[in-house]
């Protein structure tokens, strides 16, 4: 039996190492990659997500779970085989059922829309875009087909990205926080805040040097971590190691130090997974909601605070001293919270940034359950991008075509955003009670408490159990809105001020 | 049997691809990899090649490639599955006569041996490093073993490096080419040659520009290649439209300009592979030693001439004005292929290079047979420097722990240094008669005739053929020293001149 563990151990580190050079393959297409390798690049991807796929459903892989099923049920629940032997069965049960010939055609699809959305946000075209979405959204109903019905065929989309979330749950969360995001939206519409000062002349390599500058003080392992140039940041990396930031820097504005301080947050999540784990399926992030709020927490519960404005904001000046000539700290610190309905999700404020995600955890239902037509999703988007955000979308490309993730058939990926933000709050509040004096701390520069505190009450459970039981066992409950709620009103309920 | 056909595509197709990410890995690991990434990175290197192997010596490959053998027969010898099958047959033969045990201890010790290898150069202790080249060679010993005898065991190592390529044409050719060698180097010992500007200050990112520049001016398709800075030059990358070379910037030498155009040659071979082969195994270069022919035509028939030298130099001038003050064309010419004996083979000029070469394929072999006791290298090496060069060894840093080779146990790597340099001449004498005016084309900066006449006669062949049969398609004839031994003599039986 110990032979069979050994055995099946040995199968998933297989399987885990090649989803790692896959990220890594992924993350060099997106940062060094010659352009003209993309095609090439798509057949090594998808020679490795099949071999991964064909040793996760081995008829071996299926012995050896049905034996440890029992030995499993002997071991410490909270041991690493006990979770590793969960975790293989859960991905086993879901992979077997999906016949290799329709992950391939999903695979594929994905990446030949991948270009007919690029070209038709250029050219602002729906109807360019609507055949891609069509093949997409029926392979997508072909992959639900796969699994028992379920009343809520969302449910079965959702659990690939935010495993064992139920659509409903989603929605009660999501219901519970929409009233309060309007409202403080509507308060802060009148507010005339100056956030001038943050289009100007940022010069991109002082801004490269601030991004290793934010992220050494923030903390890593030394020679594990680097910072690179992307069209859209992301974290990827080859495991603890070996982590790849990216961020985006634009001469015109400070946008990436906020995008380096969110993708530190993915980093550090995958960087602090414990040495023991790291090369298993369950040495990584639980969850796309539990990662996101990893990042949301230093973007934002660090990354838009005062306190750490106050330790920060003389760095900033020295580096930009014409640029934030007469800004003081009390209109930095208003300029970067500013609320303001606004067309692009990935430019949103933290208020106005939720109300991004719910329209199209709301669209996507729609879509899913047949309640609304593919080529009528552009009108159904700006309805409720005026009824949310009081905002008129002026075309395709800044509305409905934003953003990529359609184009890969990634439907149910979106809510995970918000619901991170969320959990951000949860896990936040929980480290202020524990780590004393945490806001102050932050004030004085030191994160090291902070970091240790994640990696011992969150990084440290990596994927060995579900995102809400991780979440229950960091703050000791699961996903709640109260504490999320409760913040923005703090903070945006009243002007932002020192 | 056409079905067969199509599935040993597929299977050789993943093994090729498992190659090629491999390949990918490498060159991050030696261009961008943080430095903490190594443990991991030798994990996912050897799962590659595990996996790779595997799928070679499955009995399913064999059986396959039994049932093809009169299929192979009947079709055209010169068609791509004919070869594909040849080269299946010769790579599926070698490797199931070796135990997996066997492969991956050789990998795992030559993983372990790099780092002690580093120290010991660093320490310049011999003795440091011995323990770790006699497990390798004792590998070596157990792997020659997995063979049927041959009167020469070297015959086997050398066959991986250079297939069907025996030791004792090797020992033919070498031995035919070193009194030549001697008598160059005696002769230009005592010429005074200038080349003290050729050491200076020259600016990094001035060398940089210039290697994109000569890449660029050689020839290449639009978004395919990178150029990196590493310690070691060396060319990789993924596939036919994802060339890297990489090479080593100096700031007080001009060395890098040299290694780049070294490293563009064996990336054109690699990028002017055909298209319909790419993704099969006999989609490469078709050995080491033509690669090298490559590297050497480009570096030196097309890089250390005075008809290259007579268009660039204006440029190179243009660039380093102040470096290159009152040195004219003709000192220039001379400085470059200035020939004098010297310590390191990487630094040595195209004369005293080849002996370099001679010592250590001649050090091997008398190692392999038992010859000499490892312990005694140092002084074996020792000697044969001031026999065949003059050169007294101050240590062992610089003599006999120079290069990295034989700390991965590659014993038969070094001779298709000095084999790739003799081919280059045959291959670059068959494009002069071939292409009207190259030396003229050269001269007026006009690449695409030798790219093209290269593409045709030398790259289209991929892995097709053994690499003397491609040799032999290329120019007439089979390995030949001549044409080597009667260019170095035109070029340094006289003072170099303009």
């Amino acid at each position: 039996m110990t032979d069979d563990l050994a055995r099946l151990r040995s199968r998933l580190e297989e399987l885990h190492g090649l989803e790692a050079i896959g990220m890594l393959l992924a993350w060099d297409q997106r940062t060094v990659m010659p352009g003209a390798g993309s095609q090439l690049r798509g057949r090594h991807l998808g020679l490795l997500q099949r071999l991964g796929h064909e040793q996760l459903i081995e008829p071996e892989m299926g012995r050896l779970l049905d034996e440890l099923a029992p030995v499993a049920d002997s071991l410490d629940p909270d041991s690493d085989d006990a979770a590793l032997v969960r975790l293989a069965r859960r991905l086993y049960d879901k992979a077997v059922r999906v016949p290799p010939e329709l992950t391939s055609q999903m695979a594929r699809v994905a990446a030949e829309s991948a270009p007919i959305w690029v070209e038709a946000k250029a050219t602002s075209s729906f109807a360019r875009f609507l055949p891609a979405l069509e093949r997409n959204l029926e392979l997508r109903h072909r992959y639900v087909e796969c699994f028992e019905p379920r009343e809520e065929p969302y449910d079965i989309l959702l659990d690939d990205f935010e495993p064992e979330m139920e659509t409903a749950e989603v929605r009660r969360i999501f219901d519970e926080i929409k009233p309060h995001l309007a409202a403080l939206a509507g308060e802060q519409r009148d507010r005339d805040v100056d956030d001038s000062f943050l289009a100007g002349d940022y010069p991109v390599e002082r801004q490269v040097a601030l991004a290793r500058e934010v992220v050494d003080l923030f903390g890593t392992r030394p020679d594990t971590w680097r910072i690179d140039p992307t069209e859209h940041p992301f974290a990827g990396g080859a495991g603890i190691d070996d982590i790849r930031i990216t961020t985006h820097y634009h001469p015109g504005n400070l946008d990436s130090f906020f995008a380096t301080m969110h993708e530190y947050g993915h980093g550090l999540y995958e960087h602090q997974i414990p040495r023991r784990i790291e090369s298993l399926p369950i040495g990584t992030g639980a969850s796309l909601g539990l990662h996101e709020s990893q990042s949301r927490l230093w973007e934002n519960l660090v990354g838009r605070s005062l306190p750490f404005w106050r330790f920060f904001y003389p760095r900033l000046r020295e580096t930009f001293p014409e640029q934030l000539r007469g800004v003081d700290l009390e209109r930095f610190y208003a300029g970067i919270n500013k609320v303001q309905p606004s067309l692009i999700r990935i430019h949103a404020d933290e208020v106005t940034y939720g109300m991004h995600v719910i329209l199209r955890f709301e669209l996507e239902q729609d879509m899913i359950n047949g309640r609304l037509e593919l080529r009528d999703l552009p009108d159904a988007w700006n309805a409720k991008m005026h009824e949310y955000l009081g905002v008129d979308v002026p075309d395709d490309a800044r509305g409905v075509l934003q953003d990529m993730h359609w184009s890969s058939g990634a439907v149910g990926y979106f809510s995970t955003y918000l619901l991170g933000t969320v959990m951000s709050l949860q896990i936040w509040e929980k480290a202020a009670d524990d780590v004393d004096g945490l806001e102050e701390l932050v004030g004085r520069g030191e994160f090291t408490p902070l970091r240790e505190w994640l990696a011992e009450n969150v990084h440290a459970h990596g994927r060995k159990y579900s995102p809400q039981e991780t979440l229950r066992r960091a703050t000791g409950s699961t996903i709640d809105a109260r504490p999320y709620v409760a913040y923005l009103t703090r903070k945006f309920g009243a002007p932002v001020a020192v």
